[in-house]
């Protein structure tokens, strides 16, 4: 394998050579800084091998390096092997940044070429504020895959779809009227995006070009009086296209956009969030107007679901719920697990779920991670190479569906027959900082940076960490992932730490990872409400949307405090009574034991 | 009282006038940013009749306006009555900051005048970047009580003398080494400070020119191979000049600092910590030399005791908390409570402390608060002002020594006879806040913000808040209020939000402050230890200093967890063991009482 992607790094010197430049930067992502990309915009892993999801590619004439963090270091190392790439590890002692090895491989004069859409305008500014100080040019108009990757796939194209206003709870027309309530407090005339969930959620659309978000590829500029909607061609059938137009909007062609900023004519200043727009769409708009930078009101108002999405929620996550709880009857009583492997009871999940009412597709493929394999926070098994199941140990199965009314996401580790004393002690301790999280009250100002502790503290108490956030936002049928909330002990600088707000969905996951031995996760969804306001300010708390019994196989309730027990045992009573009714009989009957107090 | 503070803001509105300005501000604040202010420095409390601790004036021709925080809204709410101020309740919904006042407040050619030594070069640059972008002219030359406070005191001008390393652990050489060091890491030739409990820290010197802070007044030119000290005339005998000089140090007058600074010539650039050296001074040097910017150095190695001044720590706590309980012994056998006040309480406390080895004086003045003045979190009572003692209700005692051995601060709250079951519910819910925060484990990389939640979290799940942080950092001699240590949920914008490390202390004080009704507050000093180190990281866990049983009149052990429970009688068996030695035999007998488990 390597050998291929040394002869298209080779390909790739010539290039650069024959445009006279010295080096050339290939981060992994499209031209919306999307989570996942489609394989069109794979240009990273076409030059490296490399595979995983997050890397970045610096080619210069004597060396080829690629940056990825922790999770990848194993994966990267084999996948790199005879490509003669260098794998520069994150953050461990001594490995420079991309930027500062940047900064020390190239001198006065040189040039060094990227994508400027495919970067972020917060992310190009940087590397070109730290470059060009020292005398180093930058080229941002070079696609690196041009002329080289010759059987690169096309770029996803699909149907783009409205949501109609019973399931997004606003109109696409109320909400363009509170963005621009929001331009004209921050003094815009104009605001240019191309954040794809803000940009769906905003127009009430939806489509199918990233893996598992319901996202079309777009990019919008937004004017007080009217807009326009970059799409691809064929991608808006006359529906609509009608649609958009009586909102006062224009279709113009996807590839257009960066050309059109670059003559768009505006009296005052047209505002963008530096990290939900590129380097080169900016970098047009800078060129000839004034530019304001706001953090997109767009993010908060989609992060704060509307009472319409939060009953669609509380429904959908009722259903997707009983769904998990067949799943894991059925794993339980299964007369042969050994016939299965991670892979077919991922499918037998999927399966489950594609049944649902106003099922849309998976929101992230499904992990199902057996015995060591769930040590791998990340791990995805596929048909050729996924463990097969015993009557023993523990199977870990993060999964979740996108639905007209919302988009889920669980993880519930379950025992397939006798556990060791540590497998119990583990999942009781990550079960009862479960618990703690979803029992929180705090008051309002609070951010994730506040309330990570209560997940982590029974954990950290016998010094075990899990080296990830605790939780994370969910979107409304749009991204599994979606800031601001963001819970986690310490944030990388830079990064948002909003404060945490009723209509909120944020996940609880704690967990225990011990490599080549086993892995847990327990995740809960919480949607965060009101609990009261007096004259010491105003009280929130959480509110499980997740409604699926702890495996009480896993549990040692010696373990558990009091209050544990007591978050428990209410948490199961309401599982019982809002999930049996969805049940076949057996298993209610089933689910009843399951949720009995302990 | 509002009536004289009325007719001084009088006087200083037509001395503005005179100076054709428009605004003054008066900040609380000498020329180092101490925490307590001499009384030669009280120009705020002269003109306002505030007398907290915290506070800004600002006076314009139309209005006098005073900020402070939630401590004093009850206290200045008194005090301001008929002196015309507005009162400025600090982060309250609605309320603008100072800046945003004079912003609004001022406009275009209008001049603010100030005391520019009596502001950071930090807030200092601030307000001017603020104010002269809206063309706001700033005059930071008036000293606003100059000709109107006509009976001024003078500035103190205590001895200054040597901590012996004995109790300090390390040399001044080798403190003056290591800063050097980090000088040089960070390419300065030169650092100027007057943050003076880092300069006596540093030196090995104390004084008594703050009250309650064993600090002299005094400013730094530290240069790689000799220093200026500036003293108040008289201060420094022939001992210390001597040891000064043998150090390759000069003393100067302390009133030369700013004109010094204005000649000083350097090669290389003078490192200044915008917070720690005035607005005044730093403008002398950046007028004419390169300045560069610094966290210093001296904060956190002073902030992380070494060994010497550890093991001193706790021979001091100990000592100090068997005083403590022989107060409360008192309190609690006392024939007739009903013949003491709040000061006479007070008093005999402090008498008992000054008999303690290596007494130095308070750390602060103690706050002796009975019934609803406990309400006030910085309640002082004096002789003609204290209310009477009775056999009911809670006595709340903050209060603290300074020793050569170290400086200890501890609030206890006590009934005095009968107490209702409200006064229980919440003293014990303040109990596990306290016991919770007391046995936290962390990873190395916590911070204040993380931690905060572990002791408000039983009070918040009953919809009660305290209106300040958890915890502060505590001097080793020095200021019993300390940077950087901070355990608080929120952090003022610019405030530092250190790593918590070992070796520091931290004080760890929920309460429950009810006004016109009660206060509660029960503080433990923490000292922060290493627990263990794996693969999952560094973990950290504290160690109480203060070593003094909680009430169990107002305990209700009924609402503690067991969890709780445990941490109480591990922490009362620990003080029995290590107190009971150092009390007479009738009050070690009492203590196992109180310290039996519950």
């Amino acid at each position: 394998m390597g050998e291929i992607h040394s002869k298209r790094i080779g390909q790739l010197r010539r290039r650069l050579a024959g445009a006279r430049a010295d080096a050339v930067l290939i981060p992994t992502s499209d031209y919306h800084n999307s989570e996942y990309v489609s394989d069109h915009f794979k240009t990273r892993e076409f030059f490296s091998g490399f595979t995983g999801s997050a890397g970045t590619l610096a080619v210069t004439a004597g060396e080829a390096c690629l940056w990825t963090d922790g999770r990848y270091f194993v994966q990267a190392g084999h996948e790199l092997e005879g490509s003669g790439v260098r794998l520069m590890k994150m953050q461990e002692p001594g490995v420079p940044t991309t930027l500062e090895y940047l900064c020390d491989n190239l001198g006065q004069g040189q040039v060094l070429c990227f994508d400027g859409r495919c970067v972020t305008d917060r992310a190009g500014r940087e590397m070109a504020g730290a470059l060009e100080s020292r005398g180093i040019r930058l080229d941002s108009s070079m696609d690196p895959a041009e002329g080289i990757w010759t059987d690169r796939p096309q770029r996803p194209a699909g149907r783009v779809r409205i949501l109609d206003v019973a399931y997004a709870g606003l109109s696409a027309e109320d909400k363009l009227k509170a963005v621009r309530q929001r331009m004209t407090d921050k003094g815009g005339c104009a605001c240019a995006s191309s954040r794809l969930d803000d940009l769906m959620w905003l127009l009430n659309l939806r489509g199918s070009d990233v893996e598992c978000n319901p996202v079309a590829l777009c990019h919008l500029y937004l004017r007080m009086e009217d807009f326009c909607l970059f799409l691809q061609e064929g991608t808006a059938d006359p529906e609509v296209t009608a649609y958009i137009e009586n909102m006062g909007g224009r279709i113009l062609p996807y590839d257009s956009f960066v050309e059109y900023l670059a003559g768009a004519e505006e009296e005052g200043p047209v505002l963008i969030d530096p990290d939900g727009i590129s380097y080169a769409a900016a970098a047009a708009l800078r060129s000839h107007l004034r530019v304001r930078e706001w953090v997109s009101p767009m993010q908060m108002m989609k992060a704060v679901k509307n009472s319409t999405e939060l009953a669609n929620l509380r429904e959908c996550y009722r259903r997707d719920s009983a769904a998990l709880c067949s799943f894991i009857y059925w794993l339980k009583h299964h007369p042969d697990i050994s016939q299965e492997t991670e892979y077919t009871a991922a499918m037998r999940l999927d399966a489950m779920r594609a049944e649902l009412p106003d099922f849309a597709g998976l929101s992230f493929p499904t992990i199902s991670a057996y015995g060591p394999n769930a040590a791998m926070m990340h791990y995805e098994a596929d048909s050729d190479n996924a463990a097969q199941l015993r009557p023993e140990g523990m199977l870990l199965v993060d999964s979740g569906g996108q639905y007209l009314t919302g988009t889920t996401d669980v993880t519930r580790t379950m025992a397939l027959g006798p556990v060791t004393e540590e497998m119990r002690t583990d999942y009781t301790l990550t079960a009862a900082g479960n618990l703690q999280l979803m029992d929180a009250v705090f008051l309002h100002g609070c951010t994730g940076r506040n309330l990570d502790i209560l997940s982590r503290e029974p954990l950290w108490k016998k010094g075990i960490d899990y080296k990830c956030g605790t939780g994370h936002g969910i979107g409304y049928y749009l991204n599994v992932h979606e800031a601001p909330p963001n819970i986690r002990w310490r944030f990388l600088p830079g990064s948002r730490e909003d404060v945490i707000e009723p209509g909120m969905i944020v996940s609880d996951e704690p967990g225990v990872y011990i490599q080549d031995k086993f892995g847990i996760r327990i995740e809960t969804i919480l949607e965060c409400e009101e609990m009261t306001e007096n004259s010491d300010g105003r009280f929130l708390r959480f509110r499980p949307l997740t409604l699926v019994p702890l495996d009480r196989e896993l549990l040692e309730p010696s373990l558990l405090s009091p209050e544990n027990r007591q978050v428990l045992n209410d948490y199961h009573a309401r599982v019982y009574e809002e999930i049996a009714p969805l049940l076949p009989e057996e298993e209610a009957s089933w689910l009843r034991e399951q949720t009995l107090p302990v």
